[in-house]
């Protein structure tokens, strides 16, 4: 699904390429093993990728969606050296340490409401996995070893453990996938694919009526979690309703369902601020899952953010220990820890969040003007994430979900300078968040000329094969 | 389950301790949250640790059986720092990086048989998480979706995900955290158990016809894997009889069931060997599950190898594309890459594995004389892992499953210099294994008075109480 960027087998990058055809990379063709020639990326600096032959890209998607600090960071770097030489590991069973005692209270601290106490894992996925978990343990803590029933969304995306990928609605990343029972998917909350003539309003209302019903229908007495991402990111960045989470809680706490916002993605700053649940949509979950944006992809690392109302709620459950036996060699890892609160540092030194704040209108705006070009269905922007809807079937835009088009326009794009590697059909931007507005205009400027070049050379193939 | 260390509440260790208090940690007993006052690691050096207090102990489990080239090398803390600024992340999805394909070309150049592939994942769960949704798009892709079921064993642990926890085989920490169907547990293949005048042979045949057994009773045609640990690790140093793991292989040889060999301990090192499973064991089984010394805990990472038999089926399965829908965003990361070759270096450098086959028998001979405490049930040993099960219940020694008179040795042993942080009745001993003859006579030494005062404050109890 990327584009061959093969290299001269005996050169430097073709060896590195056939080493790297050994590394089994995620969603990986296995059908193709071994013809991969990955574009191999030698350095980072700021915003940008250099490849080994010398090419210099901006980094679309800033990584994974995580490098919210940027390439080629000394504070991180000097951080984690300085906890490797000091202390590179501890057992989380037997003792603890610094680094993720202070970065516990610190994000306990930021943390929206009650959500005061921090279970560290290794990523978003085994965050997302973990909270599951709780949510079961808390049932049947609390004497109702039925309520295990999850809903969660068509095109959500909540990272690939067998569990966590259950709660993922990209429904054809499931093919030959086995899936864990119980989950349950709602229609995805994305306001185009409403019918015509429906107001965003009145959809809204549907996609609410919708959970409602389905809590209803599965008895909300077996229904222990909502799983959410606040924007449904590598779904192609789609904006639920306004209103939409509020409402969506509401529905949570009347049937005493929990809430869990997954904010592997929108964290830390990607939308302006540290946590978006409550300072962009007004709410406050029961849990909120994290990773990526926490240190900012420099160290693996991913956490979970748990009420106190819940913890309380065990607390008083009475009868003797309730362990919950869950935990990882790498929970509250130092090095990650320390990782994670330079990573914090820089994004309060440097205004990352106001810079965010700042940016975010021109970033829009340059975009958003793209919807002129005829491929262009839809052009989603929030904060500093946006996605860009292409597609060649005019007659049902909102149903592409292939790979045709926006391959055309990654390949167009990294000879220009900007990796965009698109999610199907939709090229998704969501660079570095220290990005200037001189270099969202460059970005931008290189992806208008990317899809112009694509949709010429499909003119022109079309004009061949006539 | 570990002892009290509370400081002045105002001191610095107090304070940090306060923090820490937010931090869930593995295996955290959420009734007591906020009342545990653990000791807080400062720093490491070589096989100790020194708490904020300035004590400092042989780090006894090696951290988490992780810490293999031992704390504070410069080598580790160069290589990421060094990493962190050329590239701290780049997503594997889009490309690729020197650092993990070195890494991964390294490893299957390394491992046993035809595992010649590697996935990259955040720890040993993600590892073992994968290599069941492997072996499950493994059969679906060979057209035969219900053989999903999974055997694993009584004592066995496989991580902390919702499907690694499934397969693991410690009863009680199965207690109120729900667990996947399809899992079946085999009875634990310690030797200690067997019946009286049972020979251990005769036990190894019991073992492995029951896993046989199992097969038939479920269905060849419905058994996807078997999952093992060489050793069965923090089940307590459990070592199976000669040739059970080679007999178990043919049996799922016979019936088509995959074998995953979980090394996440045993690997790079800790038997004298990069691998145990062939080295120490004569299986080539079909994956290998990594992670621990993969880096020496310095950086989170967790791998699986999976061998071209199961590639070349499914590339020859025919029809179109067969993605392997699973991944993330930390699979190949280049900083725990970057630590992972640095730690491989060390290991070779410094001949580690020569090392720890020099220290082996020493080793195990200073351990295996403890047996003459009358406390002491049973030591197993094998390369530099011990368990040392602990009793005070002489009718039944082999029952006794909990910490009564453990941690009472932890806490002799901390005062001493050791930390020890027994698993249940047992003392484990999984040292870095840079430790010297001089260093594990010092380890044994405390462990050995640790217990005697154990014991001697139990009999005064028992005499007060009298």
């Amino acid at each position: 699904m990327t584009p061959i960027n093969a290299s001269a087998a005996g050169s430097p990058t073709g060896r590195l390429q056939q080493q790297d055809n050994v590394f089994i990379h995620p969603w990986e063709d296995l059908a193709a093993l071994g013809g991969n020639h990955r574009t191999i990326i030698a350095r980072g600096e700021g915003i940008h990728l250099i490849d080994t032959d010398g090419n210099r890209m901006i980094d679309g998607p800033g990584g994974m969606w995580c490098v919210n600090i940027g390439h080629g960071r000394r504070e991180i770097a000097d951080a984690i050296a300085g906890q490797a030489m000091t202390l590179g590991y501890f057992s989380p069973w037997a003792v603890s340490a610094e680094a993720p005692a202070r970065l516990a209270a610190r994000l306990a601290a930021a943390a929206p409401g009650d959500l005061d106490h921090v279970f560290f894992t290794t990523g978003g996925s085994t965050a997302v996995d973990s909270a599951l978990r709780f949510a079961f343990f808390y049932n049947n803590l609390m004497g109702r070893p039925q309520k295990k029933q999850v809903i969660a969304r068509i095109g959500g995306y909540h990272g690939s453990t067998h569990l966590a990928a259950g709660c993922s609605g990209k429904l054809s990343e499931k093919r030959h996938m086995d899936m864990p029972d119980g989950v349950h998917l709602l229609s995805c909350p994305k306001p185009l694919l409403r019918p015509a003539g429906m107001s965003v309003d009145a959809f809204c209302d549907a996609r609410v009526a919708e959970l409602e019903a389905k809590i209803l229908e599965l008895g909300a007495d077996r229904v222990a979690a909502f799983i959410a991402e606040p924007v449904l990111a590598s779904g192609g960045v789609i904006i639920p309703p306004d209103d939409y989470h509020r409402r969506c809680l509401d529905v949570c706490r009347r049937h005493d369902v929990l809430y869990i916002s997954d904010e592997v993605v929108t964290a830390f700053g990607r939308l302006g601020h540290l946590f978006a649940s409550e300072a962009v949509f007004g709410i406050r979950p029961d849990m909120i899952t994290l990773a990526k944006g926490l240190t900012s992809g420099y160290v693996p690392m991913g956490a979970l953010l748990i009420s106190d109302r819940l913890l309380r709620d065990i607390a008083g459950a009475g009868g003797d220990a309730r362990v919950f036996f869950s935990g990882f060699t790498y929970s509250g890892h130092p090095v990650a820890a320390a990782a994670a609160l330079a990573n914090l540092d820089v994004i309060e030194r440097d205004g990352l969040l106001a810079h965010v704040r700042r940016v975010m209108p021109h970033f829009s705006a340059r975009l958003r003007a793209l919807a002129d070009l005829p491929v262009v269905a839809e052009v989603r922007v929030i904060g500093l994430m946006a996605g860009v809807e292409c597609t060649l079937d005019a007659a049902h835009p909102h149903e592409d979900r292939d790979y045709a088009f926006t391959l055309r326009v990654d390949r167009h794009c990294q000879r220009m300078g900007l990796l965009v590697r698109p999610v199907y059909n939709m090229c998704v931007m969501s660079p570095p968040l220290i990005i200037t507005e001189a270099q969202i205009d460059r970005m931008v400027d290189i992806l208008r000329a990317g899809i112009e070049q694509a949709m010429a050379e499909v003119a022109a193939e079309r004009r061949a094969s006539a």
